[in-house]
């Protein structure tokens, strides 16, 4: 049986080309996110705090000044070794807030459910954010849910957004870093991108390496107290790693941030699977660290003042800021080299969280 | 050619039930969505403000009262008469803030894009949005944009979260209808469910209807001032329309609402609309209307005031709360016969916001 074809059907589809379309790369962190913003979000979103685009939005409520954070996650799978998408949807939002300096008070949470995801999970998601809450000290006050059609969502997606409450003698920020500044990181890095990948692909790594996902709060109380409030930066380098938070602090004080490769505290589990993925752990995402810009004279009193917090025990200096080239991060090797470490274009692991 | 079929192909995969798994019905507003707040969230999220079930969770900051409300929306399609996602999320974040009788001031968005989303389309939601929060009076403060695959999600999801202040003087509450009060209407019924309908189903409707979407706070803030905030509830009818928000009002305060059928607002071509399509308007989502109980001596002054406004011109007043039936609400029909209006069990139109 023979079929006529129509002038029609020799007609392609023309696919608009990638430009005119969201990418996977727009939710990475990376450059492809900055430039979404600029160019889509910034215009029309004008505000001032906005436009700080520091991990929270420092605004005025009657006397008080608040700290509010929103992220949404749609880590991919929503279970892995040291947490699921509950326990990351409060710990991520609650350290948004500490990153600004602020204590966190409130947090909403907005869930969107796929039909047919299996109310077992669910309860688990619930349980792990109940307990991330209670953990980090805040009420969870209001929520939302909303159920899509199967294949419509990816079993569940969260949005949390928090509220704290800043006080009047600490105000760390991205714009904040002055050359000479120590740059400490608070604990271990890459852990949290490396136990997604290894749940996401069952890759039976040696070391099973499990998710740093924790609230910084009280870490950053420590710290806070024994500098007396004299931290100029503090940032959380989850999508993109340290790599691209320092590269943002540095893009917005103006300065240099010269890191010593010998100093990072990559985990040898982390190391190992980075080196059979071909990733760099730098741009390995984490959940439970923070990278602080403190005067040097402090800066040792800023280390041990961590280490004495369990999740600052690995806390160390890994380099310092400098007016030599502005704006730009750069590593100096084991070997005595340097190399720039840049933002990354797009993604290196898509759904971290 | 013959296969051999092996004793493991004849084994059905068992599905779970259907009570195992979340269903869309769970998302509907109706009688699901109330039983998996009760079964699943509330026994893990047990805070005071939470329990409550307001629109808005009502808490302090330093010396000020503050009311807190999340929204995700995952309204299908993107764009529809009268309005789209990102109109819809603002204006229904900043209602449900006006609902517990604060003023809104500020707003964070969280989006979910899916790869290969038409950038054009997001920059109408976002130039929407911008639109509806200066409207509105609300600085958007907050943002964060998450990026999924091809068929992970529909489009964009948004989230928003609205804080505002609240008034001494003024706290309408679900729980507070007395015997006695007026139920006003600030306008007319079913407008926002059936233009999605229409949209959706590509419907050819003789008259198009457009979605009612609209920020209610000015209004709210006419009938609060020329009440002198003697207002007992205010809350937005939107998924399960008047009839759940009347069935919620009614089991949080234990009264009887009793409404007359020959006064309700429902514009010809929404009557026509559900006629055609086998809905009852009662049901249907609105997005920029309210239900409002107020004293029975106020209600002709409550009324007068809203026609003053744009959005309450066809306010009017539909009933009223009874110690007769306490929980239950009951239409007494053009005819002169009652039926009870109860909540539905699950979905009349689902993802309608």
């Amino acid at each position: 049986m023979s079929t006529t074809i129509t002038p029609e059907q020799f007609v392609c589809p023309t696919p608009a080309p990638p430009g005119d379309r969201v990418q996977l790369g727009h939710g990475s962190g990376g450059k492809l996110s900055a430039a979404l913003l600029r160019e889509r979000f910034l215009p029309q979103f004008t505000d001032d705090a906005l436009a700080q685009l520091g991990d929270a939005a420092v605004v005025g409520i009657g006397r008080s000044e608040i700290a509010i954070s929103t992220d949404s996650f749609v880590v991919s799978p929503l279970e892995f070794p040291g947490g699921n998408i509950g326990s990351l949807a409060v710990h991520g939002t609650l350290n948004d807030l500490a990153m600004a300096g602020a204590r966190p008070l409130y947090l909403s949470a907005g869930f969107i459910l796929e039909e047919g995801l299996p109310l077992d999970v669910l309860d688990r998601v619930i349980a792990a954010m109940a307990e991330a809450a209670s953990a980090g000290g805040v009420r969870l006050v209001a929520g939302d849910t909303k159920v899509v059609e199967r294949g419509k969502a990816d079993g569940i997606f969260v949005n949390t957004t928090g509220i704290g409450v800043c006080r009047p003698d600490f105000a760390p920020a991205a714009s904040r870093a002055l050359p000479g500044d120590a740059v400490i990181v608070s604990g271990p890095i890459g852990r949290h991108g490396i136990a997604i990948m290894s749940a996401r692909e069952g890759l039976g790594f040696e070391a099973e390496v499990t998710s740093d996902c924790a609230t910084l709060y009280p870490l950053v109380e420590r710290l806070r107290a024994a500098l007396s409030g004299d931290v100029h930066v503090l940032r959380d380098p989850t999508r993109g790693g340290v790599a691209s938070a320092l590269n943002e602090i540095a893009a917005a004080s103006g300065v240099g941030v010269l890191l010593e490769e010998d100093t990072l505290p990559v985990p040898g589990a982390v190391a190992a699977a980075c080196e059979m993925l071909g990733l760099d752990p730098l741009y390995v995402a984490n959940e439970g660290i923070f990278v602080a810009f403190v005067p040097p004279a402090l800066a040792e009193d800023a280390v041990d003042a961590m280490r004495m917090h369990h999740l600052g025990r690995f806390a160390r200096i890994i380099g310092h800021a400098t007016d030599r080239h502005p704006g730009m991060v750069v590593l100096r090797t084991a070997l005595g080299g340097t190399r720039i470490v840049d933002m990354l274009p797009g993604d290196q692991l898509p759904r971290i969280c």
